[in-house]
């Protein structure tokens, strides 16, 4: 069928269908190019199988089984993998997608119990410090006075050890840890990838044990997040599943998998864990990641199931309302509950960001330590008093829930809850601790929620369950702050019931869109607040008509088709920042990209002398540090490339690296003529992301968002006439983000 | 900062950064002659909002309230739209963002209100006619053999009318429904729309009650699916929604909506039924369609509780199991039912493939009445014996699933209903009738479910609860043969509990796992066996290192840069099938691509002698058919071309048409020098997206799902060389693709 229509095209007899000829020449003489770099230079013989592998800038989405390049289960020479080969070939004797299908599920079921597990004993920690304070503050060792002074100087302590853990350990464990993860999921992973190191792992834990332990009301659920994915990205370092490490794709999606696994251990909610970390992804969701998170999150509510069974801690009641049918009055109740929760979110992330600006305004050289330690005893003073303020909010909100009425907590009480807490979180929240704000919601809006249902049945009757409104609330409340609808999930699965489910989503859904009429979510503005590289939807209307010559640098380093070595070298030398650069003809037409590595090697075996030299020649060419926009194209490369440096000294699964050695030794002998002035051709190696210049911003930025490359390379008529990263774009896009 | 990096990159001294001078001269010439084509020709002032509006290729993503041109707000000049026009405005009050958000809010809500609402009535016909077919069958006229006679004859009527109702309106309207959807979401849109005219919405409402109606063993949530969606894209057709209509993504968002309220209105499901259409789409979700499926669900679920509530119509009824805390044992047997269940599912699905292929084989010329009439026949002579085999399956499932022990039917019944409706099932879901599939794989999981559970109360006594045996099997079985994990939220929505979460998951991830081990989802071997186009994942370890260039359509019809008008109506004439052409220079290379329509206009301008003897012209060139590869680009753009003209005769928004007739009568007094040798410069108005020769096919691949372009320009450094279409990678995808 297409042969047919090649020939019905080829019979067209108009002389404007041109070019054909042409570009059939072009094409030949094109495609004999490639092949004969591949003849001169053997080491390139792998060099398609490289491309896909670690060198391909886009995001590629991977087929179940299909993916994984075989050699990393045909050839295991070391004895762990050779062990671990013979374990999965001998034991299971399956076919490869299956043997990597198995690998990827280990690695799944791994991940939740793993994050489960230390989910769990930061909870328990927490606990044990609380059982402690609530110790030494009791009657046994004085009067109330005495108490208060052990109180308040436990509070003090644990709260600046908090944040002495993230100035010691890692700064990156401040705050939620969400945004960070936002950003990585949106592309941003060499820019942000600091997050996901071992002593941040380290730092969130222990800040986060010692912030809740000391008084602070602050949630778990986003650090927990920041532990799972910490932990998912640890475990892809191992040489097991160093497989996940090298397909980005795959890498991003087991991101996925761990933000519902911390969520969803959070909570002991899988469902609505899965449902958040869709919600959390930026702008797409690879289907694909679904499944994986919810095999993740439902080992993790094994593990879940399993230990909060135990009395070691305090965990959410199931509830048990007998709400039958819900009356359309009714709903119209739930739904006035929903906007003004709407509204409560909106202002409570309004607050959070206007804190944090006057903080930076008025106090910008404010030492840390005296900020956490006036807020932690601010915290303490207020919450001393009553005991169920002070206490895990599990039990306040297990309270606000039941179906009964109050039995600790008198409406009054429940008031002075929400206007002692509200602040407190606010400036919580933006305080250099770990700090989510899940929990602090749920609490708020539940507050909330019973106050209005006491209301309301003080008006209507006993109709009213006032802890039915008060699970709304949360969610609705939750929903206002953080616009993830699968807070409605999240609380079915914590309370357990599916009743009031219309009268849930319908709030939600109302304070879903109230909040977002006001501003964005907390987790945009904390991005926006903390200046962390994320790219979001553009809004289309504030940049119409810019076109990509207005946005691109036009100053774009390219080489030569053929090329002297030593000139190369000197590029290499002095562009150490990027990781492919383009391949022009003498007219500067675009024929491809090559590879930094490729180049290397290239230099390598024509004039190894330049090599040896290098360290001689650094100081040739300006090596000033290039803005960070240029600088990300290399940052993932590169620590690709250290990886692979150090595997190979371990584990030489890389035969690029083996075959590049070989053809050094070999080559030496005979292309030792350094400044030679003979050119050599360059390889093109790396099929660049080509966008033409009358390109309109929002449709290169549509592209940034769906492939994720790292740059394109803009052309005119085919000749390179600039080059485009996504710093660029996101650049151009938030002096309009920015304002609110 | 990018200033800085700007000047660092000047003042560079290496030789190799040449090409920038270059490129900016040619940047300059064509910025100015881009500039150039916007004066000579006023109808194209516009034109930078036309590409984003209509012309764009690629799927955009839409930021919310910020991507609606307004001019669909602000130019409203017929009466019915100055009328709503003036309503938003002044009711409202309110900017942009939010009329459009107001806007879209209402089309989700009319979405849900009325598919609820046509699936309700749907399901009550079925409901009448079951009745109404018990009544006549009863022993009120006569005995048991006049009772069977009545049934069998009204089942073979039935049935027939069924399949006649398909045949006459649509054949789109056979089978489930999801797989055309999936085409669609998959970005298939243009080939498979026409499974969305109105005309198949009859097809598929009548079809389903007859054939539901006549004891076929056929579901309804497929064609509900089908139905929700031809009734989001019928809505999208109002005038007042056009706005959605015109935004490709925006449009493919409203399908997944669409998709959600379907099978939420089937089950009263909303969270499930949200889910269900993220697992329905093929590679890559929009997070963006996740609140507006919810908002659709949910009026849905609203109409749904409030109907269903009537006791006109059979529900699923809530259970009440006290399932405490699962025993690790009883999870076991929980995974072992899940893996049990995956191994039936893709057994099922197997079935279904053979005898739908053995029917091709054997059977090529049958008759479509033949096989509904056999079937129906067989159907109502097995069926008939046991009164709850022929009745509505919702009864069979309440009874099984039913905490309490079985009162109706006996497992030895039970046993029977699994192995009678099992054939039936599988030989029904391939007739040309509207055939879903989840109900009944809920009923024969919950049959199969039970007995295990049965068996498993005779061995370890009361502990057992063979109703929830029951409950985690249906949606274990369903999940084997759908490949849907989202059946787990649906059970637990239709059961309105959740006591059972973590067994229920369990076993559905194992059912999931184990089916994918034997074959693909149903709906994926419908695709294949229905050959409906589909783009899904590419294994990309069957065409490992193709390249574009190997795969691409090397003779491209292009356009010269300078063109004479008289060549360019010769193009237009002979190729009527491309939306829009590459632009070349002289020398070939490719400079950028322009739309049809805007050729046609310059040909207008130029020499309208030429568009008035077009109709003698038209036998000029080979007019013959294209294959569907290179049709498939223009059918969308004709069809939006379509609609503009439509609608300019009653609202004449389109700006862009009236300047055209405008610029036609004006000019013809000025230019009319026909045959005229000059050349006219081409405008560019369409960016297209570019890859290159050497490329690999997974990476293009790759873009092509992300982006969903019609077709890609193959350039060789510079040098137009080829195209490629959707369907030139589909086809080669899919000699791996079909074999099983």
């Amino acid at each position: 069928m297409t042969e047919t229509k090649r020939r019905n095209l080829e019979t067209v007899p108009l002389d404007e269908v041109q070019g054909r000829h042409d570009s059939e020449a072009l094409n030949l003489q094109g495609y004999d190019t490639v092949s004969l770099s591949n003849l001169s230079l053997p080491a390139f013989g792998q060099q398609s199988e490289a491309v896909r592998e670690v060198d391909f800038d886009f995001l590629e989405a991977e087929q179940e089984g299909g993916n994984v390049p075989d050699e990393h289960f045909s050839e295991e020479p070391s004895v762990y993998r050779r062990f671990t080969g013979l374990l999965v070939r001998w034991i299971f004797r399956v076919p490869t997608p299956l043997r990597y299908f198995t690998h990827l599920t280990m690695f799944l079921v791994i991940l939740g119990v793993l994050s489960a597990s230390v989910i769990f004993l930061v909870d328990l920690s927490v606990h044990v410090l609380e059982v402690f304070r609530i110790w030494i503050s009791s009657d046994n060792f004085g009067g109330y006075f005495v108490g208060f002074i052990s109180y308040f100087l436990t509070a003090l302590l644990l709260c600046l050890l908090s944040t002495f853990a993230c100035q010691a350990l890692g700064k990156e464990a401040e705050g939620s840890g969400i945004p960070q993860m936002k950003s990585i999921l949106s592309g941003f992973y060499d820019r942000s990838k600091n997050s996901l190191k071992l002593r941040v792992l380290g730092a969130k834990s222990l800040g986060l044990i010692c912030a809740i332990g000391g008084g602070l009301p602050v949630g778990w659920e986003g650090p927990n997040v920041h532990i799972a994915c910490i932990i998912s990205h640890q475990l892809s370092r191992l040489p097991f599943f160093r497989f996940i490490r090298r397909d980005k794709s795959l890498r991003l999606q087991m991101i996925g998998a761990a933000c519902a696994v911390g969520l969803a251990s959070s909570f002991g909610a899988p469902v609505g864990g899965v449902l958040y970390s869709l919600e959390t992804t930026a702008s797409f969701y690879i289907v694909r990641t679904f499944w994986k998170a919810t095999a993740a999150t439902v080992s993790g509510a094994l593990i879940y199931k399993l230990l909060y069974d135990t009395p070691l801690v305090e965990a959410f009641q199931k509830t048990s309302f007998d709400i039958g049918v819900v009356d359309p009055t009714e709903l119209v109740l739930f739904a006035l509950l929903g906007i003004l929760m709407g509204c409560a979110g909106s202002l409570f992330v309004y607050c959070v960001h206007q804190v944090y600006r006057i903080r930076m305004k008025k106090l910008p050289l404010t030492n840390r330590y005296i900020l956490v330690g006036i807020v932690a005893s601010v915290a303490a003073i207020l919450q001393y008093p009553v005991e169920l303020f002070r206490l895990d909010p599990r039990m306040a909100i297990n309270e606000l829930f039941s179906p009964e009425t109050l039995r600790v907590l008198s409406p009054l009480q429940v008031f002075l809850l929400l206007v002692v807490k509200f602040p407190l979180v606010v400036v919580s929240v933006g305080l250099p601790i770990p700090a989510g704000v899940f929990v602090p919601s749920f609490l708020l809006g539940s507050c909330f929620g019973r106050l209005y249902g006491e209301l309301l049945k003080l008006i209507f009757g006993d109709i009213i369950v006032p802890g039915g409104y008060a699970v709304v609330a949360a969610a609705s409340f939750t929903t206002g702050v953080t616009r993830a609808l699968s807070c409605a999930v999240i609380i079915f699965e914590v309370t357990g019931q599916l009743r009031h489910l219309v009268p849930t989503l319908v709030a939600v859904l109302f304070a879903f869109v109230t909040g977002n009429i006001f501003n964005r979510s907390l987790y945009d503005t904390l991005i926006i607040m903390k200046n962390i590289p994320y790219m979001p939807y553009m809004r289309k209307d504030r940049t119409p008509d810019m076109k990509v010559s207005q946005v691109m640098i036009r100053e774009c380093i390219s080489i030569q088709e053929y090329s002297n070595p030593g000139t190369l070298h000197e590029i290499l030398q002095a562009y150490p920042e990027f990781s492919c650069f383009p391949v022009v003809n003498k007219d500067g037409y675009l024929l491809g990209a090559v590879k930094r590595r490729t180049l290397s090697t290239l230099v390598a075996t024509q004039s190894p002398q330049l090599l040896m030299n290098s360290k001689l020649d650094m100081d040739y060419g300006d090596n000033e540090e290039f803005p960070a926009s240029s600088g990300n194209m290399a940052d993932d490369e590169e620590e690709e490339e250290d990886d692979s440096v150090h595997s190979s000294d371990t584990h030489p699964t890389a035969s690029l690296n083996r075959n590049d050695s070989y053809v050094k030794t070999k080559d030496i002998n005979e292309s030792s003529s350094y400044s030679s002035p003979s050119l050599v051709e360059v390889p093109k190696d790396v099929s660049p992301l080509l966008v033409t210049e009358d390109t309109q911003l929002g449709r290169v930025h549509f592209m940034f968002v769906m492939l994720m490359p790292k740059c394109a390379y803009v052309v005119n008529g085919g000749k390179l006439t600039g080059v485009l990263t996504r710093l660029d774009i996101v650049e151009c896009g938030q002096s309009t983000f920015t304002t609110n």
